[in-house]
């Protein structure tokens, strides 16, 4: 019998570039755009810099750029500092069904191969869209089975997207990409436990997989072997890390070319934890710009799907003031607090001086939480809603079911571009920022990868 | 509270080498003799040697030697290679209690971090035993747990050790340990799915957790976080990985540098599975040098302890027949065929030729197995047994509650010499062989580890 991980290889070593409809090439484009410039943003705050300077230590040179610093790297580091750079604010994409940031990890790892490579723009998308593919269907076989265990599924379905789009590009044949899924399968990795005290680990997680999933290809393609039942067989992935013996991934392999989950990747709004979008949306929608002050609110009730509890309310006490900015990304209470007090969310409400603001904390304080069970959730998007009672007597109460920027509530490409901008902005000029946006464009025709993208290396940076 | 993290950390900070007793120093340079003598002896027979490939190109270069290869790497990428080759023949040694492969992790990262920092020999050795009691207790706190999940302790385990050792050659202060070592518990990875098909992907497992040890290390000394709960609290290792809520670490963390698990790693007389030694080294003293035929041979029952039926004894019909070499190492049924038929079982009997011959099938055809419960089994050893029918009507039987090479049984200084000398010869001269094994009898004294391990870099080779 054919298996899992075969049927992977085979899509990826078989998709043709005009095989995939335009419109969904033409959503992994915005993706990529979105993902470079969460990036950009992370390395001008001086955020989640670790992993470059930690790969520049290992002292390869290659042609992968690297965002924020003027030498390239081998693929494998380069996609390393990368990944931890985009995904370093939380400002990413997440796929909703498979609660997986997707292009944090294909994005780094298949831009830095197709650089070192030489590989074109077309390849590079096609490649970019095999790995959304794969990751997707590992994650929605299990809708929120990850979660629950404590592994983080960006890092654990991510290194076999990243290993299916950078074995494409790598030109590894089907039987080399599935021996290096098979490898991949004892490289994946993720915890939360970063939660109970709200470290910021978690930008190491698509870091990791990036890494490893080059590395997996590059062992396969030495003459390495993984295991090719390492999705379904006995002490797979299933069966270790969820404690499934018997998994059916027939819904997620028969249609591989045929349905498309690239559209379906959410963008985010918010640099916040995806769990925040639906009520922090629906309070959005009731300030309407407007802002509070701590007396006129009496009680605030935000309502989430359960799966969010852990991650974005509990422990109550710490996320209605987080002692991190990392922390604040992950807190409901708080970011409620802030788009009611200061009438907007953004990069600049999750620094270490924005969550410390007491009028913010004043209403933090306020907020309770319920859950509830959405029918868009888990596969239409991160739902949620919010009571608030008002000094004066009034109730304002929202429901948001489709969260902003997700499939059912699209952000436009404008949208897109628009907060690609503001984020590139603060590390790149004006030039940069449009040479930038103009490359990912037009990349069908680029040829020239490592030149398209070469405006990277020159973003701002504070780090280590 | 503290947690085990920063009580790890502070072990691996303030242990020196006047701490440990001269007997523990010793049994870890017989372990890093013999830890070399493996990986020598791997990358001669050209087996595990595509970790080194893969580490080489990415380019960089450094001080830490390379088993086989003129350069040196950074320390990261040496650690990688070593520690594959020193895994790639399971010749290298087990801790019995955390069912753990405890040299092959700490070795190679250390003896990388040491030569890249310039540290001494007695810093060298000292970081050895922070490393392997750090590993052996992460695994003794619940033991066979990741077993029986699928999980790989080797690898789940062996991280946290070779953190803490690098971490201390490193200079890192306790609280940049601590949070290595939460950053290092979201690297943590290793699926036995590879025992489906018998592929060789297992010593991928301590490469990898070697190279993330000192990627979290650097990545916590340029300032990244990882949680300090990242043992006991909610999603932490015991949590995610066991589904266990609440875990008491007192027992492992109360008597630390007191109790000393270093003397209790078992060396494995035979390059296969640990599960293999109890009742292979029962039918080596049936033999006792004698060889049979198949027609000599009615029928042939091996015992172990339960734990090991999934790794060295089902699926029955497979493990009569390896598929390769590799699997031979995990088949029972072979390596008794191999002992009976040829008198004794070394190197040279897991090669695709000897698992081929017809006269050791035709002897493995015969064996089937049951479990046992031994007292022994899991805190003091691999025990095993054997009951051979002959054609004859004789019946012989034995049983080994302690396997040889364990604490109770155990490989003198002279058997590891010797040992590490079968091993060594077929890759370095004799002057190399005597070479390196006159460092590590010295090391305490050594000043330069650089030239002391230089003759590994002329290790004989044959990659792709």
């Amino acid at each position: 019998m054919t298996t899992a991980a075969e049927r992977f290889a085979e899509f990826a070593t078989t998709l043709g570039y005009d095989d995939i409809p335009n419109d969904v090439v033409e959503h992994a484009k915005n993706h990529l755009l979105d993902t470079i410039g969460c990036g950009l943003a992370a390395t001008a705050m001086g955020i989640a810099t670790e992993g470059r300077s930690t790969m520049r230590e290992l002292g390869g040179i290659g042609d992968a750029v690297v965002i924020g610093q003027s030498e390239g790297m081998p693929a494998a580091n380069a996609a390393f500092a990368n990944a931890m750079l985009c995904h370093g604010l939380d400002f990413d994409d997440t796929h909703s069904d498979s609660v997986s940031h997707v292009s944090t990890v294909v994005c780094p790892a298949s831009l830095a191969t197709a650089q070192a490579k030489g590989a074109s723009g077309k390849d590079l998308m096609t490649a970019i869209v095999i790995g959304n593919e794969v990751v997707t269907r590992v994650g929605m076989a299990t809708p929120g089975a990850f979660h629950k265990r404590g592994f983080h599924p960006t890092a654990i379905c991510g290194i076999f997207g990243a290993t299916a789009s950078a074995g494409r590009l790598l030109g590894n044949d089907a039987e080399t990409i599935t021996r290096a899924l098979g490898i991949a399968g004892s490289m994946a990795s993720g915890l939360f436990a970063y939660l109970a005290d709200g470290t910021p680990t978690k930008p190491i997680h698509p870091a990791w997989a990036a890494h490893g999933a080059l590395i997996a290809n590059q062992l396969a393609a030495f003459g390495a072997i993984g295991p090719r039942s390492v999705f379904e067989g006995k002490f797979g992935v299933y069966h270790a890390f969820l404690g499934i013996k018997e998994i059916d991934l027939e819904e997620q392999l028969s249609d591989l070319g045929e349905r498309w989950e690239t559209p379906r990747i959410a963008y985010k709004p918010y640099p916040a934890c995806h769990f925040i979008h639906g009520s922090l949306g629906a309070t959005a929608s009731l300030a309407a710009g407007r802002t509070f002050t701590s007396d006129e609110i009496d009680e605030i009730t935000v309502r989430v799907p359960e799966a969010g509890v852990a991650l974005v309310l509990e422990p109550e006490n710490l996320k209605r003031a987080p002692r991190s900015e990392y922390e604040g990304k992950f807190s409901l209470q708080y970011s409620t607090a802030a788009m009611l007090s200061r009438g907007k969310v953004g990069i600049s409400d999750y620094t270490d001086e924005a969550i410390s603001e007491q009028k913010v904390l004043d209403i933090a304080a306020k907020v309770s939480y319920e859950t509830k069970d959405y029918a868009s959730y888990p596969s239409e998007g991160f739902p949620g809603g919010v009571s608030i009672k008002l000094a004066n007597g009034e109730l304002l109460e929202a429901e948001l079911e489709h969260q902003k920027g997700g499939p059912d509530n699209p952000m436009s490409r404008e949208e897109v571009s628009a907060k690609y901008r503001e984020n590139a902005r603060i590390a790149l000029s004006t030039e940069q920022v449009d040479a930038v946006e103009a490359a990912v464009k037009s990349i069908d025709s680029e040829d020239d990868l490592v030149t398209a993208f070469a405006p990277l290396a020159d973003a701002k940076t504070s780090d280590s």
